[in-house]
C-alpha cells in the first residue's frame, strides 16, 4: 500500500513550513516531474542493449533510482492532491482503458504498439 | 491509499497477456516515465504564469490531466514491482533525506533552492 | 551560420577517438537529447511567471544555459549525422509546414492553439 | 551549414504576425525543448537493443524524426535568438571543454563515463 493521503499531507506541511505553495503551479509540478523522470532516464543513458533488472540490484545505482523513482511519486502526489485527484481511481480507470485499446490477442508479442 | 500491489499484479497480467515483458527493461521503463512526464507537461507548455489550480478543473483539461498523471503513476509502480522496491518506504525516506537537506528556517519563502 | 558539417566532423573523431560510436544509437541519442533538455529546463524549474530575457543575462544562468543548449544541439548535430539528415533542409520544411497549418489570421495573439 | 541567423528572422516574423512573442519566455521556450525531445524519444520508446541506423531509413519512421528533430533545432535557434547566444560559439566552447573533460586514453571503449 502507498499511504498516498499521510504522504500528501507531509508535503502539505513541508511546503507551508517553507512557504514553497506559491511555487506549485501546475505548471512547476509539471515540470518537476519531467526533470526528475529525465534524471531517472540518465542512469540508463548509455544501456545498448537489453540489460537485465539484476544491472538495478547494484546497490550504488539501485539507490539513485530509488531517490529519482521516490522524486517522481512524491511529485505525483502532490500535484494529484493540489489538484484534487484521486491516484487509485485514476489508476484503476486507466488500465480499464488500455485493456480496451489493446485487446490481448491483437497486440501479442512483436506487436504494432511496440513495432509503428 | 494507493494499492499499488494489486495495480502491481493487474499490470504484470496485462503485459503477460500480450507478451510485452519483454519490453519492460529498466531502459524503456524509465523512457515510458519520461515520454508521459513531457504529454503532461505539454498541457502547460505555453502557460505564462501563476496559473491557478482551477484551470486544471475545466473538464476536458483535468481529465487530459488525469490519463497522463495516471500513465506516469503506473510506469513507476511497474518498474518498482520490476525492481522489487517498497514505493511507501522508498518516499517516506526522500521526505527525511530532503527534511535535512532543506532545514525550513533557512529555505523559507523566496529561498536559495528556488532562487539558484 | 552554424558550421554543422566541421561540428559534425569533430563529434565523429571525438567518439572515434574514444570508441564511443557503439554508444551512439537512434534510441540512446534521442534519449540524450531529452536529458540535456530537462538540464535546461531544471534552470527555470521553479519560475512562476512571465520572467524576462533579462534573468537570463545573469552570467552564472547565461552560463548554464549556454552549456545546455550546446549540448542539445551537439546531440541534435550528431543524431542528424548519423542518420544523413540535411538540418537546414528539414527545419525549413518544418517552418513551411507550421505556416500552413498556423495561418497568422487565425492564430493571432491569444489563439487556439495556445489556449487550448 | 545551418543558416541560423535566417531561420532565426523567419521564426521572428513567424511570431511577430502571430502575436506570440509574449509565450516565447525562457521557461516556455525551455519546456518546448523538452516538450519536442520527448516526442523523438518516443518513436524509440520500446527498442530493445543495439537497433541499427538503419532503422532510422524506414520513409515514415525518417519522417517523424526529421520533424522531432526539425522543432527541437527551431526551437534552440528561437532560444538562442532570444537570449542572444551565437550558437557555433557555444557549440565549439563545449566541444573543448568535453575534450578536456573525457581525455580519449583515460575513456576508451567500456569507459568510466558510461559505466558509472
Amino acid at each position: 500500500m502507498i499511504d498516498n493521503q499521510k504522504l500528501a499531507l507531509t508535503l502539505r506541511s513541508f511546503a507551508a513550513e517553507r512557504d514553497w505553495d506559491q511555487f506549485h503551479t501546475p505548471k512547476n509540478l509539471a515540470t518537476s516531474i519531467s526533470v526528475e523522470a529525465a534524471e531517472l532516464l540518465e542512469i540508463f543513458q548509455w544501456s545498448r542493449g537489453q540489460r537485465s533488472w539484476a544491472e538495478v540490484a547494484d546497490p550504488a545505482t539501485r539507490s539513485r533510482v530509488e531517490n529519482e523513482l521516490a522524486d517522481i511519486l512524491l511529485y505525483v502526489i502532490r500535484f494529484a492532491d493540489k489538484a484534487e485527484m484521486d491516484l487509485q481511481a485514476i489508476a484503476e480507470r486507466k488500465i480499464a482503458s488500455n485493456a480496451e485499446k489493446y485487446p490481448a490477442d491483437r497486440f501479442r508479442g512483436s506487436d504494432r504498439k511496440y513495432d509503428e
